[in-house]
């Protein structure tokens, strides 16, 4: 069943009952004045609710993981949560007991300063490693955003703009749907572009699927009337289904972060787990979850081609999501898919060193324009078929294309959404060492 | 004990009673005229003992894999060879029944047009993938071939240039050690450039520690006396500490094969598992390895830093070995090398990723000279040293540095030689779809 789904205006800000903010308080210290109105790029965000919110959390499952991220871990089990406060420029990640100290300061000086009871804030950060954060400044913006809250367009983009670090452009998202009568909204705002390929869960224990890495920060705002119990399911369905199946470099961030917030404000009936009202805010809760997930992706560092890698026919599952990942990082295809190459071979290779089973006679390897069943087969049953060169650089020529690959030995499947690898990729994490506060975690 | 070891001259030519020649027979149909003196490079070597050999394979691992890595899989369990035929410009990959078909045709051929039993001559292949060998050039080039085999320099040099794709300099070495009152030598070439992280066995299970994947070829020779089982543990040793320790970019070809062929000449008395001449015979085996094995990283595709990367203090080899190898085939942490900057924060991040258990209050990430003990810490317990910026990044300025780091959870260590990522990897490796005679497997 398909949910009747409209993308609406907003984002964040489409549900009732939220405000927010996005200023500049120089947390990157680059020393040019403080205040939003000096025309540098916002870098802290407060996302905040009228009432307090059911909430639920995925987090990296990077082993080295940063203080908010821990301190978020904690809170949201509680189920319950009005505010967050994210900053892009200082990931806050490395920093040892003055990192906690500092991530606790800033949900609480949040609490502070919304007149909010204590442990409903919740904290996301990116951007530099092993720097301790500049708690004045964070201060000072904390007390500015407070005062700047508001429930315009213009407000949500403010605070996607916050979380941005070498984004080019902000990501946003928000869809209603009917819940028995009542038009229920789902919004959110992630920041993404490097360290892209996230492994969360809620518990710290890696997903069945184990991924690698990213920084992504995601947080997403929903007027629905939800138990905790119920959003989390929700939510893992939705991030297992969209920021889960994302790669642009293969890095898990010590920082990935997906937040929900549901106030309650639509009035809805509550609802069970497998009720079609479930259905229906699942559905609207991945709709989010993927729109942002394929955004970082486009909008990778130096990407120039988006690619859904699609496995099929494999044995288990986790046989097909290996050798989706196998592909999907693989330096030499990456490359081909930025050169326009159908390179099968290479894939064919990545799949064959994958952990996957697989039998080279059995392989098939085909483009697709995205989502279409029409396939153009460079590889049936580990042969080259009489597709020609320069048909198959024309079917991977467009800016996005489906690759296919049928292992032909199973009912599995899994897809991964990649992205090439480019000269710019590489030129930009290189970074200056001559200015070191570009060097980005 | 470190054994007596002498570098010296001839490569596959310095152990005594073989002979060798490289020429240029088109394989990649360039169509520029036949004949080794028009000046292109050779494309086609071989390498043939006076006597019977014994002899010894590792191959890839890879679940996709070529033709003749199949039937020296097959031929080298007899434990006896007297030639090796290899190729450059064609990986006779994905080439079905027909790969198979010519694979045999290039050892049956090889052994007419050198009146050699049936059953002695093995083969190498690299170069493009999915395309059959022209079979009239190969054989014209085998003519050729054994028309000039000789045993100067010259020749070795001529059949390493002939295994090279896009490798800037040929690779080769040669050592001898006295077993016995009698001087035994140790000779060898490779190639190797991109696709490179070799995961060899014998018996194409993977190896405990299992890596990912290149197409590197290595032709070892030796005159020593040495029986097949002793030959093949000296080899798994050499391989387990040389070639499946480095990666370029953490791919694994389709056609990763290392022989080793030992003639018998040297007259030194046979010898069994354990004894000290073993010993000595498996320094040397090890040396020509592990000097050849670094010379491919050093030439890897757009390569510009040589980086050593050291895991001590894991729980268990596995452990150490996930570490090293998250470390050394992350994206971000390779081009910070590129970029020269120490960026421990995204070393702490892919040894987090890793499938290895760390504890990161714990972990130490330091750099030093090639082999020294004089390490700058920039990491310790967890927490960043007081080692300023520009210390560290004058650390790791050199082309090639030691990155040392610590889990200190247990006694368990592993190494990973390994490149930076580049924008000439990138450049190189989208190739040029307009000249598919450019694209590699």
């Amino acid at each position: 069943m398909k949910a009747k789904l409209t993308e609406i205006p907003g984002s964040i800000l489409a549900p009732q009952g939220f405000r927010a903010a996005g200023v500049f308080c120089d947390i990157k210290r680059l020393g040019t004045g403080k205040g939003s109105d000096k025309g540098m790029k916002r870098d802290l965000a407060l996302i905040v609710s009228e009432v307090p919110a059911t909430v639920a959390g995925m987090f990296t499952t990077n082993q080295a993981c940063a203080a908010p991220v821990k301190v978020c871990a904690a809170r949201v089990k509680k189920g319950r949560a009005q505010a967050v406060v994210a900053n892009s420029g200082n990931a806050n990640a490395c920093t040892g007991k003055q990192g906690m100290q500092d991530a606790l300061e800033m949900v609480r000086f949040t609490e502070r300063a919304l007149n909010l009871p204590q442990g409903l804030a919740l904290v996301g950060s990116t951007g530099r490693i092993g720097v301790t954060m500049p708690m004045d400044n964070v201060r000072a913006g904390i007390i500015e955003a407070a005062a700047l809250l508001g429930s315009t367009p213009d407000h949500a983009a403010q605070a996607a703009e916050a979380v941005m670090t070498s984004d080019t452009r902000s990501k946003r998202v928000a869809v209603e749907v009917k819940l028995g009568g009542k038009l229920v909204r789902v919004g959110g705002i992630c920041k993404g572009a490097g360290m892209i390929q996230p492994g969360m869960s809620a518990t710290g224990k890696r997903p069945a699927a184990a991924p690698l890495h990213a920084t992504m920060l995601c947080f997403i705002t929903s007027d629905a009337v939800v138990a905790p119990r119920v959003l989390n399911a929700a939510l893992h369905e939705a991030v297992a289904n969209s920021f889960n199946r994302i790669t642009v470099d293969g890095d898990m961030s010590t920082n990935d972060t997906v937040l929900v917030l549901a106030n309650g404000l639509a009035g809805n009936r509550d609802f069970g787990l497998g009720t079609s009202d479930f259905g229906l805010f699942q559905t609207a809760l991945t709709h989010v979850c993927l729109a942002l997930a394929k955004m970082i992706v486009r909008d990778g560092e130096g990407v120039s081609r988006f690619v859904t890698v699609r496995v099929k026919g494999a044995k288990t599952f986790s046989d097909a999501d290996a050798a989706a990942r196998a592909v999907a990082n693989s330096p030499l295809v990456k490359t081909s898919w930025h050169g326009g190459d159908p390179n099968w071979g290479r894939i064919l290779a990545a799949v064959g060193y994958s952990p996957a089973t697989i039998v080279e006679e059995k392989v098939d390897i085909g483009y697709s324009a995205p989502g279409s069943r029409d396939i153009l087969w460079s590889l049936k049953r580990g042969q080259p078929t009489k597709a020609a060169f320069k048909t198959l650089c024309a079917a991977v020529a467009p800016k996005e294309f489906d690759l296919h690959i049928n292992l032909n030995l199973g009912q599995a499947g899994a897809l991964m959404y990649a992205a090439d690898l480019t000269e710019e990729y590489v030129e930009f994490n290189k970074g200056d060492v001559s200015d070191p506060t570009s060097l980005g975690g």
